[in-house]
């Protein structure tokens, strides 16, 4: 009987969009469409949550770490569409990153570490910078775990600005991730090495080899570049620092709060002298600060991912360890010494726990800035022995091999999976403080670190299912969604209830997830994306290499989960992601003329030559660059600063000097400026590589080296 | 009337929908889901069209140009999802590309110019390889206009196999085209240069700049890697190779017909014994030979976008150009010389023809293997003057700064459209064979090349509209869509009964655009795609630099064109793109042992050490390294051989040691060799950078440099 009337009303359908789709001279039926293409009513269902028409923009956006391609990916939700690739610790050319663009050069040399040139990253987990625990769409962290580093993006234009290496670390894994007002972003080790640059040997591990976690400051105050190094520079030309100095740890909104501040200080006819060298460094916002960062020395066990306080855990800092084991490879023929029988993966998880590292880091701050630390290669570290003293450092029992420590929206549990273990705990925040206040300890590690009871500290122990890993929270209280790896699916459970409630198959071996600003103190639901590590059947092959599978799931309460949308991600395995509200973010459209100190105006283009370095101040707009024609000499060291002085949105202008292995992307309103040596004589076409007018291919000038 | 019963109708749907959905515990209807997301039923037609559930594979696959990230970007229709970026001039660290790998850094070492490393591309167009002048699916093309070169892409590993430099260019963009059955690639220049590597004087443009074709010899037989060096290797380990020079030129299919072949020289006995050294070059097929390859010199006129004859025309190529004003640039102040009063963009264009240059390349072969060229920088250069005295090179005016000249499906037509002109020519080769065979000549360019008549060589001319650029071919006899730059549009014409039939609006600035198979002797119609060069405010803002826009349409026959979807490219400007039939590829899923010279066998692990140089026997499996424990001292060589012993599909392992700026990507059944010298001492872990299993973060070992 339904299933007649669903075949009427099937009919019916057709029909319908016959007839409303037919103001054109022809009428094609949906039904028509989906028999063709093999789609149910379910299909339909799914594409009209993730279709966009032209110009519909996505109600979320996700910023996903691009694994080894050491990049970032911007896509939308529900949509599903990938937006740009941020350029990170690889050069990239078509962002003029990395290739001959001075501002680029600058920071990808920032990432050399001892003095190697290291031209790509294993990015794992980005973190949106927060106020009050919510995403505030201003900053973009994310991490290297191969070769220990953190970047710093700035959302108002989707560019790099920074990469900090961390000074003492030989791996990390558990970064990035933010205290509730981005004072801090933290980054753990993973594999545990000495802190200094020696060759020390395997056998020395359990007395020299040293885990850890770094608190980089993070300054996003109008002064925070007023660096030591600035403010001689600053006291150079002649400006009084030492007020200055004093306003560095103060809180400004805006330029001009901050100028009142100064002009206090200077007085106003100080602020006028001075303004301009002033506002040179202080226009620098939002950077991380190696000379107020600080790393809290940790025993070799393997830390990995971390979480950070909120609420009433606000203060509190907690990071996942394996092989507490201490285990040390060495399985296998050829092994140079350490020859044992076991392979690491299975040596490094013969325990049946692991420990969650809890750090009070305000207390370790504190440490810091009483000079508590030995430095090592420059950087502060506090000893385990004083954050002991400090009662600012304890273990916790959890089931091995752990992947999240992820801490409940109102900061009171944290949520943790051991991805060997069927069962995921829930910690309360409550008992921990409890028990750490107490002093109630089950007993020490072989540094002496406190460990905590791990039944005492627990809400409740859930059987999620096989593989767990991570878990993120719903606007729904007590609903989280965690990853079951080795299952293939999401379970969606209550850690407040201690029960599950529903389980949906993904495609396959999931191993983060996300929803809807999931990790914040106001989770949004709806959405939930699958991270799945294998896609095999999923798409058309592309080759022994596939690409990942972000599949989209639709949590909206009261419903059983729905699988939408696979997305392949093309180049790069993302780890984490994050997914904010688009209308939080407030990207510029065009750069203007005071962001740049060699900004060319039309009609002051010039060429000077100063000994054998010529400087040329050139303009581009649509489809000419002045000047067209540039004369010099082998040997010359050129200076070529190119203003696009373009206002319309998107039209930009790409420079490429041929076969000098320099290019550039200039934006609207952007001076971009390129150094290289005319090393070898010839002739060499110069021209505008983004396709700009019907006379683009007319864009373009010659660059003549003579002998 | 009508629009009562469609509201009707839409209550239907809803219920229809409710009703089949309804399966679950729970109803949501379309309508609900189409009135939130402000969705008209067309847009609902489109989703449907577009959409691809979970597992559902695409009907085309799109090859497409990066533009300036140097990369080649593959995607699928219509559900137009990003399968993967390839590596081809821009290292690229996921696919562990130019990051200590040797097969990967020996490729991109190919592309040096004049031993600089030059690590990006401006790739524009991609040829796929024809048989016949239909797609096969076996290779790819890409060319870089910013440092001349070509790749070749084998499509089954999806891998950059070979990487060739233009010997004399300084620069190109009318690259690549095949010819029918791929015995060559052509390569137009852009901007004259002299061939040499010396500085030449702008005063001398017109006497020492120089254009060119470079048309480069591809050899799919088994033989091709035969090369001379090849050859004195073989002959060093006896093999009398005499004999195999003799099958060089000689066509085999598969490896059986190309032994049978050598026996015959060899006899069964000189061919078991020397099996293994020949099969060892002759398995190395599909590359470029620059020794076999030839430029045919053409005057400083900027020489364009090319295509090439099939069936009637085939023997014949056909090369658009630019700025045959010969003007030079040298607006604005700052010129170091040739100050004139108009910009490049304005002086170039104020003829209102320039030229395609025809090429019978049959008979330029023909010089080239009669030894009639000169040499410069070791290439062979076919002279102006012989090509004209063996009636081989033509020019025919055309509509100023033209770019496409699309041949039609059987050859007889051509079609070019001048951007600044509103017409767009169909020339009929018919018609200019008969004036080439006649000598009916209406002149000679100042290099003495005969100019034929443009009315006389013409078919029609039409009116198609504003900024005319591209065109490709439909299924249905005399259909072709021309992109409309300055329109913004797409009109579909019929080019043999000259007139317009239709045109749709895109979003914005339509440059190249792709029907499916629609540069081969056989379209498939069905699918357009408009690659537009502004997105403007079609997606969610991500800064200063915006996405490309591809926009889908659907062009079956009988109904108006409709446009289905807005794909955001994320990276890079693509140019041209070609769509194949997905099931034309078949791709490999793991690679083989026989593949790789030193594959190692679980248990076979071990460590060699020769003086400072010490070689890594090892393997990679779910998931541990095997040695996972290497100790070796500073200033040693390390060659590192790993080889992925998974059998599974998807099933990839990362190698990455840190700080050392190696990485790579070892597919299943894929022996990786990595080179570099341990130059500083230190505990170095190398670690799995693909997440293999639950115990991936396990899969882990320390390199130690000793002092």
């Amino acid at each position: 009987m339904l299933s007649v009337l669903v075949k009427v009303m099937r009919m019916v359908v057709v029909m319908s969009v016959a007839l409303t789709v037919a103001g054109a001279a022809y009428a094609q039926s949906l039904q028509e469409v989906m028999k063709q293409r093999g789609l149910s009513e379910k299909d339909l269902l799914a594409a009209a949550k993730t279709f966009n028409p032209s110009g519909k923009k996505d109600e979320y956006l996700v910023f996903s770490s691009g694994g080894q391609s050491g990049q970032v990916i911007v896509y939308g939700v529900p949509s599903m569409r990938i937006l740009k690739y941020i350029a990170v610790f690889t050069p990239e050319p078509w962002q003029g990153y990395g290739y001959g663009e001075v501002e680029s050069m600058k920071i990808l040399e920032e990432g050399k570490i001892d003095g190697r040139e290291i031209r790509w990253g294993d990015t794992h987990h980005p973190a949106l910078s927060e106020t009050n625990g919510d995403y505030d769409g201003k900053y973009l962290f994310i991490n290297d775990k191969a070769n220990p580093r953190i970047a710093v993006i700035d959302l108002s234009t989707f560019e790099t600005k920074q990469i900090v290496v961390n000074p003492i670390f030989k791996s990390e894994h558990g970064g990035t991730f933010v205290t509730p007002n981005t004072d801090y972003v933290l980054e753990a080790a993973q594999y545990p090495a000495p802190y200094g640059k020696e060759y020390v040997s395997l056998d020395e591990y359990q007395q020299k080899y040293r885990g850890g976690v770094t608190y980089w400051k993070f300054d996003r105050n109008a002064l925070m570049s007023l660096t030591s190094k600035a403010l001689r520079r600053l006291k150079k030309k002649g400006v009084p620092t030492k007020g200055l100095k004093a306003l560095m740890n103060q809180e400004f909104h805006g330029e001009a709060a901050f100028l009142a501040a100064v002009s206090e200080k200077l007085g106003a006819g100080g602020l006028k002298e001075h303004k301009k060298n002033i506002l040179k460094y202080a226009s620098k916002q939002g950077r991380l600060l190696p000379e107020k960062s600080f790393t809290v020395e940790m025993p070799p066990y393997m830390q990995d991912i971390s979480d950070v306080g909120k609420g009433i855990s606000e203060g509190w800092s907690f990071t996942n360890s394996v092989n507490t084991e201490l285990y040390i490879g060495g399985f296998g023929k050829g092994n140079t010494k350490w020859k044992h029988r076991l392979a690491n993966e299975a040596g490094m998880s013969s325990k049946d726990t692991d420990y969650m590292h809890i750090v009070n880091w305000k207390a370790a701050e504190k440490l810091f800035k009483a000079g508590k630390f030995t430095k090592f290669n420059g950087h502060a570290v506090l000893s385990m022995k004083d954050m002991v003293a400090a009662n600012a450092l304890f273990l916790l029992p959890e089931a091995k091999s752990p992947h999240g420590a992820d801490v409940s929206p109102d900061g009171r549990y944290i949520i943790v999976s051991g991805k060997l273990d069927t069962h995921t705990t829930v910690y309360d925040f409550k008992k921990i403080k409890a028990l750490v206040d107490n002093k109630d300890f089950a007993g020490k590690d072989p540094w002496g670190i406190p460990i905590l009871d791990m039944k005492k500290s627990m809400h409740t122990q859930v059987n999620v299912g096989l593989g767990p890993l991570h878990t993120q929270y719903d606007k729904e209280k007590g609903v989280v969604y965690t990853s079951l790896y080795v299952d293939s699916m999401v379970v969606r459970w209550d850690y407040l209830k201690g029960k599950v409630l529903n389980k949906i198959p993904i495609h396959y071996n999931i191993g983060h997830l996300v929803t809807a600003e999931g990790d914040t103190v106001d989770p949004d639901g709806k959405y939930l994306i699958a991270l799945n590590k294998l896609a095999i059947d999923r798409f058309s092959p592309v080759g022994p290499l596939h690409p990942q599978n972000h599949q989209l799931i639709d949590i909206t309460a009261g419903r059983p989960m729905q699988l939408l949308y696979d997305m392949p991600l093309p180049l790069g395995e993302p780890h984490y992601v994050q997914m904010i509200k688009a209308d939080k973010l407030k990207p510029l459209i065009r750069f203007s003329k005071k962001d740049f100190e060699h900004y060319v105006r039309a009609g002051n283009e010039r060429v000077e030559r100063n000994g054998n370095k010529v400087t040329i101040y050139a303009t581009a707009i649509r489809s000419h660059f002045s000047p067209e024609v540039i004369e010099v000499k082998v040997g010359d060291e050129i200076t070529w600063h190119i203003t696009n002085v373009e206002r319309a949105q998107d039209q930009v202008h790409g420079f490429a000097v041929d076969n000098y292995n320099v290019h550039g992307s200039i934006e609207p309103g952007e001076t971009a400026t390129f150094k290289f040596v005319a090393d070898k004589e010839g002739v060499y076409p110069f021209y505008c590589t983004e396709f700009c007018s019907a006379l683009h291919l007319e864009m373009t000038g010659y660059f003549l080296v003579k002998p």
